[in-house]
């Protein structure tokens, strides 16, 4: 069982001049049920508190491709938070169609204080974030 | 004879499951082109002076497409600098392969002081940069 | 009243460095829903019948924007078949946050004849097409 | 020393409201440097001879990310073709800055017998395509 399902339509301009979808589609879709599953926990990709807001930059994307997919095609994905770390998230993602695996990606989200100026700085995990991402629905 | 000249070649994420480069490739172009023509005259698109920042979000885009644009073409395009108003640019963009025009294009850009917070606000272009960009090379 | 109803949000990946949706985002917005107004008459983006496949290139593209949309925003997009031309299609969409309007665009689209080699040939709109195009639901 | 040296430079487009180059781009870079490396070979991403059309779809895209790109920056990116199989190539991607490394990417790239209808057949690598690939320049 995962964490999080959702489906998504391949769109006309996810597609490339070999008649499939293009490799780089998967990685948006990654960030967007990323972001839709926090979504469904009452989360925020960008969160302000009281020491400031932060957010999950990507320290690592991948994607391993099984099988094309096409124009239309209604993908199913599955998405399992493998690992909570004390600064860092670790998602898996399955795409699937008619229950065919087409493509498992992995993206490793990490904690970051986000200012106005600079690079993001690496923090711990808020707990009562780990908590809220972790509750059951 | 135009402003400025410069060549793109079509990408393969440009392209689509039509075999042919999508139609909004060309404006992910224009501002390409848009920018490289500011960059040519010693200008930026985000510029700070003493009165803070300012930008050129655009308040218009267009394009017509005359004929299909393929995978590794390479397209010619010329920009004209068809209008220096007060508070804004308008550009047009002629493109074409081996002299055969395919595309042309729209866009005015509007002078905005950006803040971090807030929507931009229109203000007149600095003299100095209306000049600048002018200026024959 | 508009011919067809739905809404998007601003994902991130249609963001830039600006803080708000770049402006290209809302050409591959038209188009989904494009599509999507097509699938809600039970019509598809490439149609094959006894004479072949025809489908929808664009010859124009426009938008105007208003004012700026940011990350997360859900954004209400009505569209509107303003013109059913002998071989072309005129689209115009209103994008707006909460009432307040931030972007109309238009786009024409020519019923071509596609074929695996050649570039697309414009025909007329089939009848039953434009038919079930126009039947209200 | 790498097998292919190039530079791009990190477009507005490329960017998102974290005021840095979003995660998927580097992944479009990688495709775009993988056909600029075929292409400073003599070689193409489709070629057709006579037993039909191979390319070479993607079954694996990684890229890990070390330190924040901007929108302007120049990125310098090395290709190193790591592994060189009998059905497929895997090439390395190092991206720097002023030699500071900021992402490294990979990415296995299977030969593939393309035909107008059905999905990509898996085929050994033409020994004449592998000898120039590795030809020194």
């Amino acid at each position: 069982m995962s964490n999080y399902h959702t489906t998504r339509r391949i769109e006309f301009r996810d597609t490339d001049a070999a008649g499939i979808a293009h490799f780089s589609a998967f990685f948006d879709l990654m960030e967007e049920v990323e972001h839709e599953l926090l979504r469904s926990r009452g989360l925020q990709v960008f969160t302000t508190d009281d020491s400031g807001t932060f957010s999950w930059p990507r320290v690592h994307a991948s994607c391993d491709f099984q099988s094309p997919v096409k124009f239309d095609d209604i993908v199913d994905i599955d998405v399992d938070l493998v690992k909570v770390g004390e600064k860092s998230l670790t998602y898996k993602f399955s795409f699937s169609i008619d229950g065919r695996l087409v493509a498992v990606g992995k993206v490793i989200s990490v904690c970051c204080q986000i200012s106005e100026r600079g690079a993001p700085k690496s923090i711990g995990i808020p707990e009562w974030f780990s908590q809220q991402l972790l509750a059951s629905d």
